[in-house]
């Protein structure tokens, strides 16, 4: 299991790579949620999202117990980005597999970064056997996006600022996909700040893992559809299941209108740009679901990487 | 003239009511402009922009020399919100006066405060006029947007900060419409690190305080048409032009153009909100003209107040 050990090597291996993204507290947001709330906006985090932490916690582990000439991982896009840009920093080739879907924005990252990009049909093919294919022809090492417990401990450095920064929190409501993020905080808080409750926010369409907490067995789902492209997960991991059913009280979700709602009072009052995966824990939040009344509450913002007219879209017109 | 120990004292009064905000650097920032580069994120600040500072300083200011039963101004909108959240702050009622086509969302900011608005007709009516007749009928204190000494001081907070988070900087890029925000800057930052350079940017055709500084004399234009609509004043203020006569080596200006691929740059990278007004200065090192290859500089991304269908508009279509 992810030990908090880790998660503080994972501090040291990141420091000077990953930001210390800042706390961000919003007086009309204490109001309209009826709730104290600190923001941990990882939209400012290097590439755009927090999985630059995972990626490059778990490229640099890798480097440590010998040479690397080539990683390969599967991603619908922040992933791939931080995969990209942690092998560029390392001095270590990249193949990024990726959806044909992916917003263009996020390829372009990729490529910008110097890696290497293969597509695949996420409605036909399974990406982590692509990625196995590659790695078995060149040799290269495979990082996947969450279920690896070096990813996991890079991912809880997110959790050590946010314990750190804020003051005693009841809850930390944390986007939820394959759990990497989830995993991370959740053992972070859970050795500095027992009594604070670490809960995951799923898409409602995509609520793989709430039904496997409730099961206490991983439940694989169909690719769900929504506006969460980065939260359109079917499954947790092992690993990350095996820390969520520890640590995790409960999984919630909201709707595609609900993060809208999120990533418009982010744009209007905050004056950040959050994509939709990321700003799913902050319409938890903001529809009541994650403390009570009077609490203190915190957020993860996870990422901020979303085409300009994707944006614009989907703050202007909303989902129908 | 403005001296340090005001600014000094405008960070006592301004002390749990502004936020600090963080500075922000980027990589691609930096290679894109050949400097080290660090942004002063007041797009972040409470109510959206730095006005905050000089107007809570100024209406603090004033009640520590007596009762204040009104309080009026006159602004393109950010002084305006600032001005009424103070009031509302402080328990003194506030008329705004502004003109009729401000941007909405500045609007309802000022309204959701509690203030009274008045509008008036930008390229017909003198604003300070309508605000001089409110306050004889009244009996209101004028906090007018830039040309006051304790407007000037409070702005001067967002230097001290500046300063004292970034390490020594060649130059600092201050965004310029009246001058409250860059006469503070630059007597904030002769005084703890003489040896940076403060420069104004204003929009090419609103480019009175380029042309005063050459004169040596206020210089009063027609109103400029800019998609700043913060920066588009006629003139710098008396108490502004005596500070930046004697403390600012240089005014430069850029084009709308120049402006929304700043906007652009701060959402694609940045994953920020900026207003036309708050880009300008960005928009100056981004064409080279802060400093030289090589050195350290720094650029108040000075709000983020702007409407979705506006800020949409300008970041996909741009300007003609």
């Amino acid at each position: 299991m992810l030990s908090f050990s880790a998660i503080e090597q994972a501090r040291q291996r990141l420091s000077g790579v990953a930001h210390r993204t800042p706390l961000i507290t919003s007086r009309a947001l204490n109001a309209l949620c009826d709730r104290q709330v600190w923001l941990k906006a990882e939209n400012l985090q290097h590439t755009g999202a927090f999985k630059i932490r995972g990626a490059y916690n778990a490229l640099a582990a890798a480097l440590e117990q010998g040479r690397v000439g080539r990683v390969v991982t599967y991603s619908s896009g922040n992933h791939g980005q931080a995969i990209a840009r942690s092998a560029q920093l390392l001095n270590v080739d990249a193949t990024i597999v990726m959806p044909n879907d992916a917003p263009e924005v996020k390829k372009a990252a990729v490529r910008h970064y110097g890696a290497t990009i293969v597509t695949y049909d996420r409605f036909a093919e399974d990406r982590a056997a692509v990625a196995a294919a590659i790695a078995s022809e060149t040799g290269a090492i495979i990082i996947p996006p969450f279920d690896h417990l070096d990813v996991m401990a890079g991912q809880g450095t997110c959790g050590l600022e946010l314990i750190e920064d804020a003051p005693p929190l009841d809850a930390i409501a944390v986007c939820l996909g394959g759990g990497g993020l989830l995993s991370g905080i959740a053992t972070a808080a859970n050795h500095l700040s027992p009594t604070t409750q670490v809960i995951g926010v799923e898409p409602a369409t995509g609520d793989d893992g709430a039904q496997s907490l409730r099961a206490g067995r991983l439940i694989t789902i169909y690719q769900p559809v929504t506006i969460a492209d980065g939260q359109a997960t079917t499954a947790l991991g092992a690993h990350t299941f095996e820390v969520i059913a520890d640590k995790v009280p409960a999984i919630v979700t909201v709707t595609d209108r609900d993060i809208v709602e999120a990533m418009r009072f982010c744009f209007d009052r905050l004056r950040l740009v959050v994509e939709p995966s990321g700003a799913s824990a902050l319409a938890a939040v903001m529809t009541g679901k994650i403390g009570t009344p009077g609490q203190r509450v915190a957020a993860t913002l996870s990422g901020g990487n979303v085409d300009r007219a994707r944006f614009a879209e989907l703050i202007i017109n909303g989902v129908e």
